[in-house]
């Protein structure tokens, strides 16, 4: 459905880059920051401030109390003339809801002419009359948490460019931080590398991806082939990961992913200290060595060449002073690089994988 | 929205074991044969009529030329008060479509008080006037292919009760077949067993299930675990497989439904002879040795008691006389029972488990 109204929008310049197979937003952003009253609620907007300030024209606040993420304010008209293609709502709300006090902004945003990006579960056409405002200013109105790909079904055909996927010994353990470095680690090297979105906030800051943990399971092999397509045989896809092959709830996923990714290599990302899974406490995490083996035994049926490239460990758990002889000794024990990405330089890693 | 209708049927017999984590079907069925000319279109009724008997009533045909499946030929109203509770239609059509002269059958049957379970692509509410019909009479239409049921991840925790999963070395090679087998060969002991259907064919066989494939994969675990709820300690769930795990599309629907299923058994299906994946001429077929170790490997993370209980070898290609020969190295070969559920009794393998 958001798929045909994307298409829909006239003239905007992401509209060449479409795929249905694809999300793929209207950038540059407009960052709204509503009427938040802390920095824990506009996490995704500092991230965007982080990762994908090439994409951020500007913020705009509805009240002057919102804390600031050091764009320029800009009113939506401001921001469209300047090249601004889409508001995204750059906020967290109790429930997902799109509180109606925002609705008049919402509709001023499409009558200048930007596109909404939003993550909210409320849909934004549940916003009286913004879907027939979207219609005759040509703008389009994206729930990124309600996009409905064409599906198709894996291939398992070898495609080339390069490929390195982010796995984890366990959920929220770091795949998009660590994808993202590297991401921004090889662009430093002036190597040809892209960021793959997995997940709604990734998809936010790239500009594009799949949500793939919503894909129905039958295709979420064909929907990771399409996310990271053929490519220059020396170009890097930087693919975040997604759940854990090790997890009772979420694996489906994972290997889903693992499988049409086709990875050359994997980075394994841990948390220094977590003993059981996160909300599953009777499931130990497993071993880096453990978590290594199983992620490259499953990834072999579609790369036989995969290896691990390193270890991305997570010691915010750790006395500061204590963190490099781990990171050190881990490297050790396993034979590839670990880095901190939150401390370390990433120099060791792209040296081994470049 | 299908399961609003269910739970809106007034009466329904079934209505105590509905829940809307599982599709349930009204049964008995009246089997509708339409207008198929051959044997081929009527694969579903003839499934129906050789392994869920005890769930049709009779056989309804458009046309005398229509083949014969066995079971009494009813009108519409005749079987419903003989006490059947929905027409099911038993044919496939090109391309899944609900041909327009079978709109005033569809109709009539609605009309006498019956349900309709449907398979096919297109939706039943697309049969003009059908679904204000439906409300009127108190009746239910199903589509097996749209339902969507309540979605929760997986839990990861032990429940009660045994359980059998069906695995291959590929798709389309005998997981349902096996299944039905065995849950058949173990009731023949007076042994407590539920088989647990997770395609559209093997809900239609059960009267309940869940089509595994179409669920998001976020909630495959999660949905395993409610086709295969807790039980009593001594009854049997014998769960048929979907996909594969060294498939290259279909691996993570298979992993979603092993974590889920938590079995205590597994049981692999093969075919003697088959080379490659079926329509990935690239990919080899696994050795019955490899995929025994991955399936048990994989499945002791939310059940380390797991075990391969046994091989259900496909001989169909092989000359009748060498059949028994291959079917006793194979079971010499791994240590566990062989069988090919076409020729062989189950004892061997019912003895080994119970």
């Amino acid at each position: 459905m958001k798929t045909d109204s994307i298409m829909a929008a006239p003239m905007a310049p992401y509209q060449a880059d479409i795929t249905s197979r694809r999300i793929v937003l209207p950038v540059p952003y407009l960052v709204f920051l509503g009427d938040a009253r802390s920095e824990a609620e506009l996490k995704t907007a500092f991230g965007l401030r982080d990762w994908a300030s090439e994409n951020c024209l500007g913020q705009h606040r509805m009240e002057s109390y919102v804390p600031d993420i050091g764009l320029p304010d800009m009113s939506f008209s401001a921001a469209h003339q300047a090249g601004a293609r889409s508001l995204l709502i750059g906020l967290a709300t109790d429930g997902g809801k799109l509180p109606e006090h925002w609705w008049p902004c919402l509709r001023e945003a499409v009558n200048s002419g930007l596109s909404i990006v939003s993550g909210m579960h409320d849909s934004l056409d549940s916003v009286p009359g913004l879907s027939d405002l979207a219609k005759t200013k040509g703008c389009s109105l994206i729930d990124i948490r309600h996009w409905q790909p064409t599906l198709t079904v894996g291939t398992g055909q070898r495609r080339p460019g390069k490929r390195l996927l982010t796995v984890g010994t366990d959920c929220a353990i770091g795949k998009k931080y660590t994808a993202l470095a590297i991401t921004r680690a090889m662009k430093a090297r002036a190597q040809a590398a892209t960021f793959r979105a997995t997940g709604q906030t990734g998809i936010m800051l790239a500009g594009s991806g799949v949500p793939i943990d919503s894909i129905i399971s039958d295709f979420v092999s064909g929907a990771a082939e399409a996310l990271s397509p053929a490519n220059a045989a020396d170009h890097w896809d930087i693919i975040e990961g997604q759940g854990a092959l090790c997890h009772p709830a979420y694996a489906a996923v994972s290997l889903g992913l693992l499988h049409g990714s086709q990875p050359d290599r994997i980075v394994v990302c841990h948390q220094h200290g977590r003993k059981t899974l996160d909300g599953f406490p009777d499931y130990p995490v497993p071993s880096l060595a453990e978590a290594i083996e199983i992620n490259l035994t499953m990834a072999k049926l579609t790369n036989p060449q995969v290896s691990c490239a390193g270890i991305s460990l997570n010691t915010s758990a750790m006395a500061p002073r204590d963190r490099q002889d781990l990171l050190d000794l881990t490297s050790e024990q396993h034979g590839v690089p670990c880095f901190d990405p939150m401390i370390s330089s990433l120099d060791a890693l792209l040296d081994f994988i470049l």
